[in-house]
């Protein structure tokens, strides 16, 4: 494993900029739902302490939106993905020459300053909401593990993904003000307890159950089935799944319905 | 002019590549509205027939959101103005060397093939809402025109910018449904009819009159004040103004409120 990201990492520095588009990278945040918890796909570099948000560069003849797809699917084996550009990062800071070149030397490669890896680089961030349970977390040819992590448990990542990090939950936040979620972080078939548990693990706190009932129910989007969750102590709890069409329209429109 | 627009071509052409970020530049959609009208601020360039967006490229320790805000200010004067990335185009087909070489060559500059100028261009969208009233439009030093232009009276722009304005429109259009607008576009003090028109020139269609009033009234935004505008065959219709506060609440969470 060590001996192919090497390899890898010598073939990028040597011959990356001629196959790539100067100064631009993509990162993209992968969100996941599982057992109540939002989780993030993170991938572990050889020589870097912090974990890493999947990301990758734009051949010269790509598309940006195709390299963020194609960066997906070699990370999580999923295609046909919902995948949103939600900002750019253009900080000249974020690029920092001097931490790269002392991490490239401590792999073992002696890079020229000049060097197209060592540039600024401006990265477009995509997130992803994903079916966890769809997901075969796969590292990529410059990592060594790829793995979920609780999206609360993250306190530190490389360079600054974890301001990118954050920019991805806030604009989900934002969203769910005036769009419909769940769709892809949901089964089929759930519970408006467990529909409720992502708006609260997306939102990081708690709220009122009829208040979020009524709510939810006002918006016209779920479809009450004729079946219960059984199991557990409680009640059975009736499931719900999402009327497409109307979730289709709700995302255009907005959950108020257009003008 | 025409001889300050060439100078300034030859440095771009000779030095921008030291200058300037590589392959990435920015391109502002800044909305006026007047007379009823939805307007965009539209510069001309020496030898190219389309008008063009106003743009500019990222000096190598800029950040980005700066050299957006430096582009207004440079176009329109303008100052602490809400402008807001919302796209980045990244079609390698936009780039057209030959178009660009041929262009130059019009011009009287013969351009290498490997000029950073005729290289892939990656451009980050952003759009601005301005009060038209407030603005001088000033044409760049690669510009001899800079002028306002109906927004449903444009047909063609220069390289992919018709598709770059198209995009912010969808953008206005879509947040139009959960967010609030006309702070920046509107004076101060407007009447009913006036926030319906600048509603209808956005989203190209005839609202209806009470609807219209009745859904804005249940935002809470809006204070009717106790002046009307005077003149004009019809009753004279109230003034209204926006509640700074709640508005830019309902910027923050949504006009439906947050969770």
């Amino acid at each position: 494993m060590q001996m192919a990201v090497s390899k890898h990492m010598n073939d990028l520095l040597e011959k990356g900029g001629d196959w790539y588009q100067p100064g631009l990278s993509l990162d993209c945040v992968i969100f996941g739902f599982h057992e109540n918890q939002l989780k993030v796909l993170l991938l572990k570099m050889l020589s870097v302490e912090p974990w890493a948000l999947p990301g990758g560069f734009i051949r010269k003849d790509e598309h940006i939106d195709d390299a963020a797809t194609r960066v997906l699917r070699e990370r999580t084996g999923l295609q046909d993905i919902f995948l949103k550009q939600f900002a750019i990062f253009g900080d000249p800071a974020r690029s920092d020459r001097k931490y790269h070149q002392a991490r490239f030397r401590k792999e073992g490669f002696s890079v020229d300053k000049n060097n197209w890896l060592l540039q600024r680089f401006v990265t477009v961030g995509y997130y992803a909401l994903v079916e966890f349970s769809h997901v075969i977390p796969n590292p990529d040819n410059s990592s060594i593990a790829c793995e979920w992590h609780d999206l609360h448990s993250i306190r530190e990542l490389y360079m600054d993904h974890k301001v990118i990090l954050d920019k991805a939950l806030e604009t989900l936040q934002h969203e769910l003000n005036h769009q419909p979620i769940g769709y892809n972080l949901l089964p089929q078939k759930f519970t408006m307890p467990e529909l409720q548990k992502l708006y609260e693990t997306i939102l990081d706190k708690k709220l009122d159950r009829r208040n979020f009932q009524r709510r939810m129910t006002s918006y016209g989007i779920l479809r009450k089935l004729n079946e219960t969750r059984k199991g557990g102590a409680h009640k059975a709890p009736y499931l719900y799944s999402f009327d497409v069409r109307k979730y289709q329209k709700a995302l255009k429109e907005g959950l108020q319905g257009g003008w």
